[in-house]
């Protein structure tokens, strides 16, 4: 057998990617090699599920017609209407979504081809449709109708119309749209690695997809962004005075009791997490203009906590939480809109496998117990 | 950055388990220290379903006690029963097992839970509802009722009633149990270690099952039993004469071509797959008593012919494939058939790596364009 594991793979180069790079030391993260403080809050979400799905930034030209491609994608196939609205009254939004991922197959025109070509327009609808998933699935809990695609607006302000019920402020779409592109790749990271090694085995996109939004689900990964939230929300209602002042006292005691703060650190960056930075940012305008800052607040306080008591910088979860929550998102929904979003990472990741393929198969290190002898049922 | 890459991680050992061991060099396999030759044809899947999911050889009771919770987890849901007919008819088998299971965790009372008990619990029932899931959804297809399982049967039994719509000879359904004792587990095979990664976010089982049926499904990993028998179909269906001796020149031409035969190497078999001596005896058995042995003999011609010309053993899928034909399963429900087995697998695989658990997130290696300036949309 081979050498002793490495524990989560950790500092194990398990692919190559041209897609994004992280320089972890230097806290920078790339986008096929452009820097994410070039394109946070100047390129669109499309333009970069572009750049990821098809290799360059888009000429207008290409620009217009992939926005064209985003708009047809947007609406919902029979199979996945006809399931929506138990599914909805059934499941979590994060079981929700890997069932509706998995239902939607189905009326894939593409679903049997893994041609680059086909894998192209199958990433395209995959992106398109993930927003609107999101928001028929919160209608249909609430029981009201999802207002039907705006095919004139970007994928960011139709998915804010759609979740929403009503057309979006002008500045709320640009900030949410900024979000999607700091949220859209980021190397090997779990969901994404998973995607890959299921892609490895030559099955198909949705697939692949539906195994990196399972992946997605869990605490450590997509779902931290919603624990953040939830921990903001039990200090505030916990707190006897002003909660911000307060958080200062309880973190550190919690940390000096050896509990786990979310949002805080990364295997990757040794530093702030380039992300971080601009939903700081974004986090500290929606604050201001929402009449309520405390979250915020609260926020900065527990950021300078932290990093007083543990050295640990903000990751990309901590203030997307409190962005996501001052866009009047659901907390429940956060996870489902870092999915809107890495879904174009996902899917430059699948076709990227496939179009180099090997099989993922690793080794594994046996810990149990050797050589022993079936006894037959009546003698045990 | 790390190291250079391993391609597809061969030799590179991605984590520790007690669950099954590979000696690729002898071409041994062990369930929990058990030899497979022990095992195939004397230990019944629930033994080893038990075995994998619970750490030891059940004892008389414990077997007892095992086999009832198997029997009451047979039902399908009320979402799944929901769905099924339209599933059914608009996705293919591995598609529709996708959605199914990704629908069922909606009334699985543990799914919140990632405890040692909850998630016990959890394989069983997904361990026993899984054969029930396949026959459903091919009596769904067929516009058939699906018999209610029988919890007088064992699970390979009660399959093959419920999947034929008629009880099994009982050779029939000992020889398929046999084979779902071969295929329960294998350490970190694709889906395995997707399930894995999966899990290592802390997401729930049921979504670290559907990304593991989502990898099987790729014509690499358990796609590729019915790659097998497609290519037998077509070989019997082109030959001109006797399909048996026609079978090797017809072959060499193929792998003087470059062309690969399905079926046969493995990455980690240097020598024979020791699943393969056993389904090679079931399939002569069956072939003896169905009248016509064509398949399996063209088999055992194809089989020496590529040894002869590449040195290349048959792997767990070549000899499967006839066995799974003479026991009647339609061709496109093999890949199915695998699951209802590797879902013992699976689910101790998932249970293990939620008791001593890391985020597996590997590094990659960036092979893309460095420092690029993003120009803005007018100037593309």
């Amino acid at each position: 057998m081979a050498d002793k594991p490495s524990r989560g793979l950790a500092d194990v180069v398990a692919a190559s990617t041209a897609l994004s790079d992280i320089d972890g030391q230097a806290g920078r993260l790339f986008y096929r090699g452009y820097d994410i403080h070039q394109l946070a809050g100047v390129a669109t979400f499309e333009e970069i599920a572009y750049l990821l799905q098809r290799g360059t930034a888009p000429a207008p030209a290409e620009l217009d017609s992939y926005r064209a491609e985003l708009a047809a994608g947007r609406a919902l196939g029979k199979l996945v209407s006809s399931a929506l609205a138990e599914v909805a009254a059934a499941q979590g939004p994060m079981e929700a979504l890997r069932s509706l991922v998995s239902l939607a197959s189905a009326e894939d025109p593409d679903k049997d081809s893994n041609e680059a070509a086909a894998n192209a327009a199958k990433a395209a609808r995959l992106t398109a449709q993930q927003p609107t998933l999101v928001a028929a699935y919160h209608a249909a809990r609430q029981g009201r109708d999802c207002p039907p695609p705006d095919p004139g607006l970007g994928l960011a302000a139709n998915f804010l119309l759609q979740l929403r019920g009503s057309a979006p402020a002008e500045r709320d779409a640009e900030i949410l749209d900024a979000c999607l592109v700091l949220h859209a790749d980021h190397t090997m990271n779990a969901s994404t690695f998973a995607a890959r090694v299921c892609a490895a085995t030559l099955s198909d996109m949705h697939s692949a997809v539906v195994a990196a939004l399972g992946t997605l689900k869990g605490p450590l990964h997509g779902g931290a962004n919603e624990q953040v939230m939830r921990g903001l929300e039990v200090l505030r209602a916990a707190a006897g005075g002003d909660p911000v002042t307060e958080v200062g006292p309880v973190i550190r005691d919690r940390l000096g009791a050896g509990q786990k703060v979310m949002g805080f650190g990364h295997r990757v960056y040794k530093t702030e997490d380039p992300r971080a930075t601009h939903l700081r940012q974004m986090s500290a305008e929606l604050a201001a203009v929402s009449g309520d800052d405390t979250y915020y607040r609260m926020s900065r306080q527990l950021e300078e906590t932290v990093f007083a008591e543990k050295g640990l910088y903000p990751n990309v979860d901590f203030y997307a939480a409190t962005v996501y929550h001052y866009l009047g998102i659901p907390t429940d929904l956060f996870t489902p809109v870092f999915s809107v979003s890495r879904m174009a990472g996902w899917t430059a990741h699948i076709m990227e496998q496939h179009a180099d393929n090997r099989l993922i198969r690793p080794e594994s290190e046996y810990l149990g117990e050797r050589d022993l002898t079936w006894q037959p049922l009546s003698a045990r």
